[in-house]
């Protein structure tokens, strides 16, 4: 049997950084070469980045797109690593795209896969299956493509496919197995979730086993906007044994020697094709030959704790959405509680201490603790801690207006909302704020007052799970000897707003234990008022949490973008009409 | 030839309210019997309103929609009104939705059309062809039907089919001819674009053609968060000549004679149907008689000027964003610039003067001309004029923080959006913000400054449409002999922001009539570089405009909904990555 040597470059596009992209490709192309790879794959729409949204109805996008590629095949070849297949995905069109009812079948974009080989884009292939759910938009994006690509190299047959190709029963996989491939390479553009790593082997094995082949998945790592890719790319023998695996959340070359069966003399051709799709076969005449010394081997990355894996997704989309977005630092409201504390940590983590502004904000309704635990956290994470009184600004305007319960409780958020982007424009800083998915939820919070920033690293965080983390974190830096950032008493105190004296969060909100489940279900899982009764929750609760969140829909709107790390984080993937009378309580 | 009598009822549903939007068919269905009527239509998603976007996919959701259908039946026949047949669009599904890439095919929910008659649902119909473009996103929602519903009464074959279908070709009107239908029913949830209007007449006489048969085209009027429908309802006769058409953006009741012919003793089984499409036919045994009186004409309504389109599609669109929320009242900012003096007059025309509060909020960089014509402004219109001084909280922060530039500049917008918030919050108004669309495009405001609040009445009207708007409505009034609400000096006075001594637009924008041809071709165009300079723009002025454009997207994405009465509106039609290093300009 014929041994192939594969590059599975796992690395971190950016969107519309089309030069960027194409000088990773060197890069790693160069690495691949440098461990005697064989064959190297980068992830989906890697010349573009992923998701490109509008930019495909943009006809100088797609040309650009275009140009690119074949620019990359060039350089390659100048490099002198032309020998090298290199699969790599970028953004092709049959025509100029289109958009609307009246758009001619065939005539649009397409979400592509090109081998490139001594300079040349010797074989394409048009991702068969759009998803079109979650953050998902392709049908409105993309013409499916209906012809598998097999290309044979190094005496193997492989066959080309492009990530919701996997997901889905039928199609590419099928006619692979028709085909009678040896390989089916997987390229992928697949954002984290809690608990997709979880899914994803399961699912690769049973592909292998529906081809009938191994399958080599490289995934995209890296944060854009809301999404984070975490990696986890992976290679299963045709009999659904792992062989190596990535790690998550890191830029990564997996290296692995996979024994693959030999490609017929000949090969049938075969007939009514799944899904009525297409067969075109391709040639590479040579590839780099087998190295004589000692098989390579990718490892197995053991999967972490569910804490350590939502920590490292929020760290990179958070790291990822300022410098991609070229901010030189950011600033956060310090208010003592827990998800400030979390936030700031975060940030630390993902930009280092001095890039992080930590600003504590007290009032008349401050406690003494706010400020000392703001300053113990700063302390232990070596951010750069400021404070600015608010109650001149507030008294100033209470003494012009008369306000008066909820206006004089907001008016403090708010006049913190300003003082934060007072800061953000002279200095130059990205705002986070720092609201979790909770109070999103139940619209506890003040809009343009703590919802002010142009980030929330725990947008999709429940509040229970903000503790968690918290926990997570400091135990895991005592365990490593260093200082946990996360001070005990931000962790243990009762939340609270302190917009008036003497306020808790549980004056208004059920105990955050008795909450997030109710909001789990409801929100993430879209269980009714009866189907939260039936799981044992209090129907009184039910009719009050479910009244809440119908109520805030507007709040959640205006929220800020955060990384997402579930199915239903608010924003692009929870669409819901603000002007909406119907209830679940009736 | 059998005539029937028609009853088009352009009614306004509201999305979630299923006991308003049945109580709206029984009161309609009551009008229409009336008149005589021998079959009475409503709306497409009538029982639900329309986009229901996520709730499709709470199953408890689905259930209420099911049975509010039945019991609307009920109710009809209970309310005397059986015999009348009733097309009513629905929500249905033929199990649980499912939202996930392993969807079972033929599990989901389906945009669907139900036949009343005699206290039952006699016939249903499942839209086959899905928009997936622009505003709609039903290829996430629902499954297409593959079944024609053809139901025979009062003599005459007639299809029934639900609004994309129409737009599409093939499929329901290809089988209504091979069915041999004379009649076609197509029932709306369109909404208002500027122009849509002369497209559809062409399109329904197109479609005329294509079944050989009649149509009967009815449309949701009202708005619904940034969509509004404008009505539009017509008939037009087997030829193509066009027979009735109703107004637009009011509720209305057409009602029209149509000669038909007269269905076959034998119906052919017809094969081969297009699309793939099967069919399948029901009787009505018994319609309410025809008439003895003289002939109903729907009478045949002229369109109007675009000004006065447009000014209707967002007094509409704001009467019901305010109403349909709950909303007692409005207020805004008035600067005594023309974009808060349309957005007033927009107001009043569309609460009244006693339900809209206008503010000033004059600085020390407030022109006297400021606050007379906000003052003029007030007069005119008769809504509740107010000022407060933003100066004295302006100078607190000043004295508490060291500010400079434009952090200075978008303090005073930020204090003027905190007044209005706390006006809000205090009296329980919803906050107006006026940003034009120009404004937007290049990110020309201070974000949690002027663009606080929670509707944008001016959000996709461009500059120069903002001004041809005022030109148009003060000389309306004159026509009519009232007085023209908005102040001449507001109309030609040069954009100012007045943030710093002497500041005016210009000197940070091109002209509004250079800015906006470029602006129009990138944004709604979605034109390249290249095109927009083969266009003969200055090369230089388009690479500033550009880069301004594609640098705001963030401050765009915070923007409130507002109407849409364009294909490309900021919001959920226009989707670009906030990350994203791809520039025109290379």
């Amino acid at each position: 049997m014929p041994t192939l040597r594969l590059a599975l470059c796992q690395v971190n596009p950016t969107v519309g950084d089309l030069t960027g992209n194409a000088d990773r490709v060197r890069a790693w192309t160069r690495k691949a070469a440098d461990s005697g790879a064989q064959l190297a794959l980068f992830p989906e729409l890697m010349v573009t980045g992923y998701p490109v949204e509008d930019l495909v109805f943009r006809r100088s996008f797609v040309a650009a797109s275009r140009a690119a590629l074949h620019r990359l095949a060039a350089d390659l070849a100048g490099d002198g690593l032309g020998d090298l297949p290199v699969l790599v995905g970028y953004l092709d069109a049959d025509g100029p795209p289109q958009v609307s009812a009246d758009a001619e079948p065939g005539r649009g974009a397409r979400n592509a896969a090109a081998l490139l080989h001594r300079g040349e884009v010797v074989a394409t292939y048009f991702k068969h299956h759009l998803p079109n759910y979650g953050v998902f938009d392709e049908d409105r994006y993309f013409v499916p493509g209906d012809t598998l690509t097999v290309v044979r190299l190094g005496g193997v047959d492989v066959a080309l496919t492009i990530c919701e190709d996997l997901w889905q029963a039928g199609g590419p996989f099928a006619v692979a197995r028709q085909a009678g491939v040896g390989l089916v390479l997987s390229i992928n553009g697949s954002p984290y979730e809690l608990n997709k790593d979880d899914a994803r082997l399961p699912l690769v094995r049973r592909r292998a086993a529906e081809a009938g082949a191994a399958i080599a998945y490289v995934n995209m790592v890296g944060g854009q906007d809301e999404l984070v890719y975490d990696g986890d790319s992976l290679i299963v023998d045709a009999d659904g044994t792992l062989l190596a695996r990535a790690p998550q959340f890191v830029e990564h070359l997996l290296v692995h020697d996979v024994e693959l069966p030999a490609a017929p003399e000949t090969t049938g051709g075969a007939t009514d094709l799944a899904d009525g799709m297409r067969l075109v076969r391709h040639e590479v005449p040579a590839i780099p030959p087998a190295s004589g010394g000692p098989a390579a081997t990718g490892g197995i990355i053991e999967p972490v704790a569910d804490e350590a894996e939502v920590w490292q997704a929020l760290v990179l989309g958070l790291r990822d959405y300022a410098d991609k977005n070229r901010f030189p630092s950011v600033v956060l409201g310090l208010s003592g509680g827990i998800d400030s504390a979390v936030a700031a940590a975060l940030a630390v983590d993902a930009l280092g201490p001095q890039r992080v502004v930590g600003v504590s904000m007290p009032s008349q309704h401050s406690s003494e603790h706010s400020r000392t635990d703001a300053e113990d956290l700063a302390k232990r994470t070596g951010l750069d801690y400021r404070i600015e009184p608010i109650q001149p600004m507030v008294d100033t305007f209470l003494a012009n207006m008369s306000l008066s319960g909820v206006a004089v409780e907001n008016l403090q958020a708010r006049v913190r909302g300003v003082i934060l982007m007072a800061l953000s424009n002279q200095e130059g800083h990205l705002v986070l704020t720092t609201g979790n998915k909770s109070e999103l939820a139940v619209g506890y919070s003040t809009l343009y007052g703590d919802s002010v920033g142009g980030y929330n690293p725990v947008k999709d965080v429940w509040k229970t799970l903000v503790w968690r983390l918290a926990k997570w974190r400091n135990a895991d830096a005592a365990r490593r000897g260093e200082t946990p950032p996360i001070p005990e008493n931000s962790i243990g105190k009762p939340p609270s707003a302190e917009l008036s004296p003497g306020q808790l969060d549980s004056d208004t909100l059920p105990d955050y234990d008795v909450l997030d489940p109710i909001l789990i279900g409801y929100v993430d899982g879209d269980l009714g008022r009866d189907g939260l009764v039936e799981s044992g929750h209090d129907p009184a609760v039910v009719d009050k949490v479910l009244r809440m969140v119908d109520t805030a829909e507007y709040k959640r709107r205006q929220s800020a973008p955060g990384t997402k790390i579930s199915m239903k984080a608010f924003g692009r993937d929870r669409r819901l009409p603000i002007t909406n009378r119907w209830r679940e309580d009736g």
